[in-house]
């Protein structure tokens, strides 16, 4: 049985995270769907609230399970038994990037894959951040993430507005 | 009549701007220069600043106005009834970026068309981040910004150092 | 009145060239759509043949005017009065080169702007050359070229085909 | 049961490409090796030899069975029942290229994915074309292909200097 | 006689700023290693704690001399009768940045000239703060940097967290 | 006494060939100048015009030796005892390809260092493929090639249009 781990901050999870979760639970056995803290980022959601709407919206795929880590990702993956890790790729900037971590992750790891997923053409230049920004300024964001993503968002970012 | 916006932090100005603005006046009946507010980014010169050294610059090309903004560039064209965005170009690495944000503008607004200028050759590395650090380590900018904005910068950059 | 030219070999237009002919067509008072002759390539369709296919697909937008030229492309534009060299920009790859291109006219011609247009995301990775391609090896190419293109493509296609 | 293909024209096959199939044999249940002719190209080797050539490296990999194929790649995958295609990548360059051709098969059959593996960081600047280039010259190739390949490289190579 | 510089941060110095500095100064008389401070981030080693490392690492090439500096490269480069700038390069994200950095520092004294090294293959993906952050979360970095930063890094981590 | 070598097809020599040219004979005791036959492109000057044009614009460099090769660079190399080949840099296009040789040419000899060198942000653009589709088009090619090149080249392009 093969398993794989799609990391990500998901914060929050977009229609091309979504995409690349269908299509990579559908090459792999079990695939871990793990919500990673950037240290450096201050996120708009916290890990439980991005872990909760990943769930909603991977409730009927029956071989994802949603967690998070804080450590190394391939240190998560040894501890699952996981052999791949699955990337998606947007554009030429997402894959010098990512091709810098794969290098550094096989010399961490050299028995476990990185598996590069191409997302759709209708998502490629979608970012959780793109989505954040474009939704504090009032822009509609309906179709670039699920409508119970749009709605909570939307509630967060009026609290963050009241409060500051 | 053909209206199109050239939107940007201007922070400050440089020879580069004026270049693609000369340029882009030229190609359409009337140009606005906009001000766009970066709010992950704190500016050296206030808004009001920028707009006064813009329009300080432009004054002779008779189909520019200078203005501001704080929201989605596409809700700006639109209030405005302005067709084209212009983004100048100036190397390999823009154009990622400015390919992402022009496929969600046209998400966000399919009938408004973002159209990328050429920087001049000689502008090409030029930015105004880049010149901000170079006067800042007392390194010489003359060429690089219209005169009066040289002065301002120098005078912006002392009155920091003084306070700090 | 500002006229344009969208220079090409369309060997045979797509839709993505169809594309990039409607939005610079709207964006300027004229546009010439002008068929230049690679001579480093073997066209699959004569000069008169694309000329044709292209006027088919353009004949209800009153400002194109199709026509060839076996030239450089500068002394056309100047033949003809036109200020704006259009360039459709599909990815990175393109970009690089199109930049040399329109650096290397830009001294031939400063008074000459090159400008790019963004294709539409769904035409991204359309070109000529893979168009001929998939229809070669028997691929559907349907939503790629307009219906009366396609059907000339496999009428040429299954011609070489008998020839050789 | 997942089944993979990894296409390519293996003209020779290279410790890159062995690299690559080891790594997708690992990850999937079946993995097809396919010779795809590339018309644009005079091949060095026949069809044949390069299927004997990687069937003679691959004998030990039990879930791996080398073939060849001429028309579609999508066209192959859906006779064989295959899934997931393989592209190995090297460097920026490739992606750019494999990214159009896997939005272009997407379109085809939308029902096949394209999974890019990593090649190893020792390989990132190899190619068949490469290696034929250093060999011809007297170059030594023993790291860049195996045993086998080299002698039958250099033969090859010997032959085609005697005759011209 | 001809001496060179290789600026850096070297927060903290890693196999790869090594590499760089052996192949450079077999190529030149006189070689500076210099730290640069980058007043937008924060460093984890204080100047002194940097030189100290470099010292240590290059204390058997005789013409190497480690020192720091807190102005414009070419004024450095200037002040010490420096001819040539060394840049160490990984991968095609950092040329393009390096291309702009080396344009303005050529506009800046045009008498100065950049000179771009390979990165040794096996250190291509290595940087400073992709050390640190596989430190921080407890993944080995042996190979990536000589032993005594090794230990230096992890005591420096150690103390960083009992604080917070 | 430290030797390098700029080596290229020079078909013909541009103005960014002679800018590279006097900016590596400025850093290297000795700079040979080789002209190497590319196999797979016909060429316009035969390998004796090409070193007679570079010698006559070179003649005044003291430290610069032209001749041609055509094995491998690195047996040239170490044939002459050079330590360094230097490479011109354009833009990142060129930046992916000569990564890739130069990684091939450190497997090959190890000992040997692979420099690159910025063009002169005039010439950024410049090739010679390029110069002579210009003039082929009867572009004006001035400041692009020194003037005795222009003439050889015009006259060149001339008796291959009588002939054909």
């Amino acid at each position: 049985m093969l398993s794989a781990v799609y990391p990500g901050s998901f914060d929050p999870i977009t229609n091309g995270h979504l995409d690349i979760i269908k299509r990579s639970a559908s090459c792999f056995d079990k695939l871990y769907v793990a919500v990673f803290e950037n240290r450096s980022k201050t996120p708009l959601f916290s890990v439980n609230e991005r872990i909760e709407m990943i769930s909603e919206e991977c409730k009927n795929i029956s071989n994802v399970e949603v967690t998070s880590s804080c450590g190394l990702l391939v240190n998560f993956a040894r501890d699952k038994g996981i052999r791949v890790l699955i990337k998606g790729l947007r554009a030429v900037s997402d894959f010098d990037y990512e091709f810098k971590m794969a290098l550094m992750n096989k010399k961490l790891a050299p028995d476990i894959e990185t598996v590069f997923m191409m997302t759709s053409l209708e998502y490629m230049y979608l970012s959780s951040s793109l989505v954040k920004e474009v939704a504090a300024y009032g822009g509609c964001v309906r179709d670039l993430v699920p409508p119970s993503v749009e709605s909570k968002l939307l509630k967060k970012l009026a609290g963050k507005q009241t409060l500051s």
